[in-house]
């Protein structure tokens, strides 16, 4: 049976989603066992409100969701940086768990060092090898772009793989 | 003309509201002026899946919103406390400016000392002070409970005397 698995990279100012579509009854190694459903950003501007912006957010992500219909979501779990980056991103990533739950879906959470590890073998590997892996796995001629979409992708390639 | 002020102190495990209705009409010092509408608590249990948690502060707080129907909401704002709390804090502060966004409610937002200040004229006042200037002010003969509560009321009370 098909299975959609949604990745996720929550930010407040640019959130990028990617979708596949995966035949678990083929083996990992076989051509066209998973390939791209669709992927992408949701953006929000500095300029606008936070309470609007998280409204944004809101609507955008029931909206992918409505379009997807994940069958699992892979998120990228929170880490700090910046101290007031990290009380925004936070505030976004309460946003998406709460559609996620109000949708009642399942989800895994990965670091990104899981996820280079997943997509090179290498939980050190470098942005560049890990977007060749992405390309490379889901037989994409071009680097997915922008970053964030080819990072959700990787999240969800990393979710496939740990089943 | 009638004013409904709502006052939010958000967290995750514990979110206090306290809705105050007001006449502008009348002198801060006129007995009669400012009265409590409504208080309590929206509680969400630690053994609980987060995502779980603020679908029931969305839920909850909507319920709050379409009973008290404020005309302006405050809200404290957001510090650090304990790092891991302030990421839990600020998820379930997502979802509440969400709401706020959503139901397109103006809002300000108040640090602990302004509404110490506010309360007390002194921005370092300890808590029963500050408690039983609420009491005072909205003709209680008891301090309102629980604590979170007492200080949503507290922050709509700081709403009201900057008007």
């Amino acid at each position: 049976m098909e299975q959609r698995i949604l990745g996720l990279d929550p930010g407040l100012a640019i959130l990028g989603f990617g979708a596949i579509l995966c035949q678990p009854s083929l083996g990992r190694d076989v051509a066209g066992n998973v390939g791209v459903m669709d992927f992408g950003i949701i953006q929000t501007s500095a300029g606008t409100a936070m309470g609007d912006r998280l409204c944004t957010i809101y609507d955008d992500l029931n909206s992918v969701l409505d379009a997807v219909k994940p069958d699992l979501v892979a998120i990228e779990k929170l880490f700090f940086y910046r101290m007031g980056n990290t009380i925004a991103v936070a505030q976004a990533r309460g946003v998406v768990m709460l559609v996620l739950a109000q949708h009642q879906l399942p989800f895994v959470e990965f670091t990104p060092a899981q996820v280079k590890q997943a997509l090179t073998g290498y939980g050190a590997a470098d942005k560049h090898a890990v977007q060749e892996a992405v390309a490379r796995e889901l037989a994409l001629t071009t680097i997915p772009k922008p970053d964030d979409a080819a990072d959700a992708l990787a999240l969800a390639l990393a979710a496939w793989f740990q089943q």
